[in-house]
């Protein structure tokens, strides 16, 4: 193979590969190119050789290196996505100025406008392929999400007299359980239609519990959402 | 060890053998043997050849023959469960004198109480060596159980002026997926404790849609369950 690269190619390549002089580099190509197949073929689909293949020149020894098995690299991902997505649910739930049902809200809103949702429903990754990429993401919304974005808030919401509940760690449970697993298009291969009645009833339920935090703008994007998915499954 | 069995034992197999001649009578009897020795010992615990060796002179090829893995006989095991427990649903269903909301409160009620979820929660299987089980039981709850038991129930229902909603479909949907998998202590490791509170949730969420159908002796059983659950894990 390299003997049918151009010389231009050649030099890109060393000099790529010179950059590459720290091991954070070297995981994230390998998390690069690794998401990028996990998405198009399945993660079951996906061998340690095809990563190989992928990363142009990077050895199987490098990569065992780094990770144990490719499992470890899956984990490596969804961790990698679902960092970024807690420093914004940070930023929201440490800001002052506002009341835990509003922080509430601005935590839905935010999450949902976010432009990089595009690029996630536009690999929608198959979730029959992907057993334990659905356990992550469940994992996380039980384990990361909710106690630690989703509770405080709510806790401060009881305490400025903004939400009422008896029971806020099961509250903040629910709350994100319905959001990021029910209402994602992607596990349930929800039309545009049926995301935005989902999130007609889910606007509905977050009202039984004297939380008006859904608008009109939020319903829109969902749609826009769904339809981006269905239009690229 | 075919050497070391007594004359009775083999004229008794020969016999045994004989009479199964029809691949559904293996397969029943595959997943009895894996049913019984999953209660016992716990999945995790239990091997194929577990398995095989209680199942008296079949061999590992004739349980290949029929499941791939250990888990695809897990899967078989909750089907064959769960088929039963959709014929328990269809019966509620399909009954008469009851109005829809009645009949929504009643399969609640009947589910939870049926004894075989002692033996459910007592084989506990851990759903992070097991995703595709969880997928399962995902799929099941969305495409299985929330259109054919729920959703007719609730459009009963929305006719007989019991339940009042706009979105039958949706509604069906998120009320059984919060059941089923929300408040399933197999799925997030609940303590008995946390299982009580995310029913009293669960009732409140219920009563937002304006359906009062959670009562005590409900909340009594989640609560044993999630017990005999912690007890066994």
């Amino acid at each position: 193979m390299l003997l049918l690269k151009t010389y231009q190619q050649y030099v890109k390549e060393v000099k790529r590969l010179a950059r590459n002089k720290h091991p954070e580099e070297t995981v994230n190509r390998i998390l690069d190119v690794a998401y990028r197949l996990f998405m198009e073929k399945g993660y079951e689909y996906t061998s340690i050789q095809n990563i190989i293949d992928n990363l142009g020149g990077l050895s199987k020894g490098a990569i065992y290196h780094h990770f144990k098995s490719k499992e470890d690299i899956l984990i490596a991902v969804t961790d990698r996505i679902t960092a970024e997505s807690n420093r914004n649910l940070e930023d929201i739930r440490d800001c002052t100025g506002l009341s835990g049902k509003e922080k509430l809200k601005t935590i839905f809103k935010t999450s949902i406008m976010r432009p990089v949702q595009n690029d996630i429903f536009t690999v929608a990754p198959d979730f029959h392929n992907n057993p334990k990429l659905l356990f992550n993401i469940l994992h996380d919304t039980a384990k990361e999400v909710a106690p630690h974005y989703i509770r405080p808030i709510i806790e401060e919401g009881i305490a400025d007299g903004s939400i009422c509940t008896e029971y806020p760690k099961q509250l903040a449970e629910l709350v994100i359980f319905v959001a990021n697993i029910w209402m994602n298009p992607m596990i349930f291969d929800d039309t545009a239609e049926d995301a935005y009645c989902k999130f007609m009833v889910f606007r509905q339920m977050m009202q039984g519990f004297g939380l008006d935090i859904v608008d009109d703008e939020m319903m829109e994007r969902l749609r826009e959402l769904a339809a981006i998915y269905q239009k690229n499954r």
